[in-house]
């Protein structure tokens, strides 16, 4: 695994991403069109951020279940939106155990479709309701331009569908979702500072009534729309004939939301915090936080600084993910050089001179090089430690904001606008229909991102449209 | 929720079995054929069967990865057993992103030949091996008669696949998942008993060296295949060149192995303890251990005994999984029913006579009706119950092991055999061919369900071909 094969991110961003991948081990391209394989070094991020998400999820009230991979081609229609928005990258399966089937089966690219029966099936009654649902699975879209983890044919997902009795009860799970579980996870776990907003018509979800985001920015200052809740309103209870009774007796059809975030993520992490030696993974996600690393020649060294190290590390299970990096055949250098592209945020090193002295070496991933590096008493380290990986969680997520809010402009033109979204977003007055966002797109590559949930209390003129107006919006470039 | 829909076992097992489905909630048909709805109560419990194996996966040295869902055909087409056992069973993607498919894909039936092409590229030396990966994911076998958790089109289910250096190594590993993972599990965690097993060359998995398996018998004296680990060989390696340079230097194929279980294994866990009442969940699988109910009449009351629960429930967190039934709108006579077929192991039960006297009612749910109820002190409860989960767990398996035993028959005669096999297993000498297998079955509608690692050290006649062997076979009737 030699360092250097990582291409500097000033030289270009795109096959930085990509060697940044292959070397920590992430993920392959697949040998089946548009699909990867998440190799164990990715797939352990995934866990962690699977655990985080399943804990919020759980918290905030809802359960998981598991519904089918197939949907019958006649269910996908039944909401005219979501089948414009869907059909054209379904995967379809024709035959199965050796016959063609009647109908055609699409492989899930979302689940509202195969869950509406099951949805009309349990609810009854305003005692059934709320109805909180999440499941995990994976997803299959059509993708013609893959990029790993970012546009893959398959990804893995979490996917909530709620069922609520009024309007305002949806419109609330849509926004806590939001807010406690995808805003929250992002900024703490990720490390990811994100701008909660709401999509405009153009960019909403396909049969949704409103869609909720929380959009970032990437090294590059283009965005990433990391997880999107959606206020489904009445629109696939109609569909799918999902009815409850009220309490007065009266029939009406419930009001859905529906939410989701992937494995993208994941390339949201790569292209938020990692540099030009590879991943930079935050302490609260890491799934190893603290490699350990033995530093010596000879027989007789080897046991001196396995035997320290043994001593140094006792009790420091649930405490921290730690590994102990004692593979016998490889030098200090290189395994440096692995952890350090595989992203683990704190590097111990142990060798006879610490023995003698009572020290060890601690180095910092987030701060390369010396630097980040410094030699302290073996006595106490457990509490530096855990002082040092905070420091580092809140670090990164302050230099991502600082770097975001450094590449945010405020502008009041169509000029400046195009200019501030070559290198980061533009933050402008917009009252604009979805034919003046085409346009400003087709000019530009940029669209809008999010109308931000906080808006300034002022009024403006529209970039667009010269019309006054109240709502900003953030334009960017996106992934 | 009326109680009375479980059909009793005496009366119709295939539909009592689906009566406790039903009434615990655990799935549904879905409406695409031969897949089904894993509901909350249903997941909870697999996610608790993930998480005790995915444990003892991980301890054994395995790391989790994802490969993709699709198969090419022509990849399935490389082994040639393999291809003849899965291809009458798949379905086909042919068309994808609107346009027809150049090759059709398949949706993976198991993962052996997508997983191949992945290992050839990573595996290059000695130093490289062993390589242990294992994976969760969702396959798809088309399914001509399905049934619930026991044969579904699609479903859940954990898939090793590893690769070693020497045909002794893949052999050890192929017996460490049996005996370390597979039985520790069903045994310690589901409280089923199982024997384990190889499978004759009959049964063997499409493109197996050797299969061992668990397998467990269920209350009608049906064999379950509870789970399988596969010594694969060198045929995979061949068929996708897994190839790996030795410390001499000498190129040489891996030997690899794969094995797996599945939501199949949430059939064997009701057909194992279950009763008319519904399902019946050990202590150390159940996703709730224990259930608190309060009873009480009028809001006075239900302050009163609400306080006292809050009281003795507090610190129970991290020692139990409980959950405090505080619905308003039900009776407790309808709680303690909805828990029961759920399967709570133990439910706990304060009344205003209980707060005055310091007492709480405790019902054991493996001990249905008065006889596994009894009141006791408050002071001492939290050991009480710990002790008497213990006690629920060991006794479940020490029924169902007593209950094997009760119905496993050494045979010495073919008549014996079929009679035995009514009712259980029979245990017979047997040296057949596969042919011979295939007689028996014809006859009895039983198959060599194992030949248990463990053998007897005598000899006697086969029980088909009448020569004399040392070898023990155990048929049954299958799911």
């Amino acid at each position: 695994m030699p360092k250097d094969t990582i291409t500097p991110r000033s030289k270009d961003y795109a096959q930085w991403y990509l060697d940044v991948i292959a070397q920590a081990e992430l993920a392959d391209y697949a040998p089946v069109r548009g699909c990867m394989v998440i190799r164990p070094t990715g797939y352990a991020i995934w866990e962690r951020i699977q655990k985080a998400l399943d804990e919020r999820i759980k918290a905030t009230g809802h359960q998981n279940a598991y519904f089918p991979l197939f949907v019958p081609m006649s269910f996908l229609t039944k909401e005219a939106d979501h089948v414009d928005g869907f059909a054209p990258e379904v995967a379809v399966v024709t035959h199965g155990g050796g016959e063609e089937l009647a109908e055609p089966l699409v492989v899930r690219p979302t689940s509202e479709a195969i869950i509406g029966p099951s949805f009309a099936n349990w609810i009854h009654s305003w005692r059934d309701l709320p109805l909180l649902i999440n499941q995990w699975a994976n997803v299959v879209r059509w993708e013609m331009r893959p990029r790993l983890f970012l546009r893959t044919t398959e990804f893995l997902w979490q996917e909530g569908h709620t069922a609520h009795a009024t309007e305002e009860e949806a419109e609330e799970e849509a926004l806590t979702i939001l807010h406690e579980v995808y805003a929250d996870f992002a900024e703490k776990v990720l490390a990811i500072p994100v701008i909660k907003g709401i999509k405009t018509d153009r960019e909403k979800f396909a049969g949704a009534l409103r869609t909720y985001c929380i959009e970032a920015m990437m090294q590059d200052g283009r965005a990433l729309q990391a997880g999107t809740s959606h206020n489904l309103g009445q629109n696939f209870a109609r569909a799918f004939d999902i009815k409850y009774q009220t309490t007065e007796n009266r029939e009406e059809y419930v009001w859905t939301t529906s939410w989701g975030v992937s494995t993208r993520l994941i390339g949201a992490l790569i292209m938020s915090h990692s540099d030009d030696e590879g991943l930079v993974c935050p302490p609260a996600l890491a799934p190893i936080q603290i490699v350990v690393v033995p530093v010596y020649k000879g027989d007789t060294e080897r046991t001196t600084v396995l035997e320290a190290i043994e001593r140094i590390i006792a009790g420091w299970e649930g405490r921290f993910r730690v590994k102990l990096d004692d593979r016998d055949q490889l030098t200090p250098g290189y395994k440096f050089n692995e952890w350090e592209s595989k992203g683990v945020p704190v590097r111990v090193e142990v060798g006879p001179r610490d023995v003698e002295k009572g020290t060890v070496a601690v180095a910092r991933r987030d701060v390369p090089g010396k630097a980040g590096k410094e030699f302290v008493p073996q006595e106490g380290l457990v509490d530096r430690l855990a002082t040092l990986l905070e420091d580092i969680q809140s670090s990164l997520y302050a230099r991502a904001l600082a770097y975001r809010d450094e590449r945010t402009h405020d502008v009041t033109s169509f000029e400046e606008l195009k200019e501030a979204v070559e290198h980061g977003f533009a933050r402008a007055y917009w009252a604009g229909s979805s034919d003046d966002e085409a346009a400003v797109q087709a000019e530009t590559r940029a669209t809008v991102r999010a109308i931000p949930l906080e808006q300034p209390e002022r009024t403006g003129t529209c970039v667009s449209t010269g019309r006054p107006t109240s709502r900003i919006a953030i334009f960017g470039r996106s992934y």
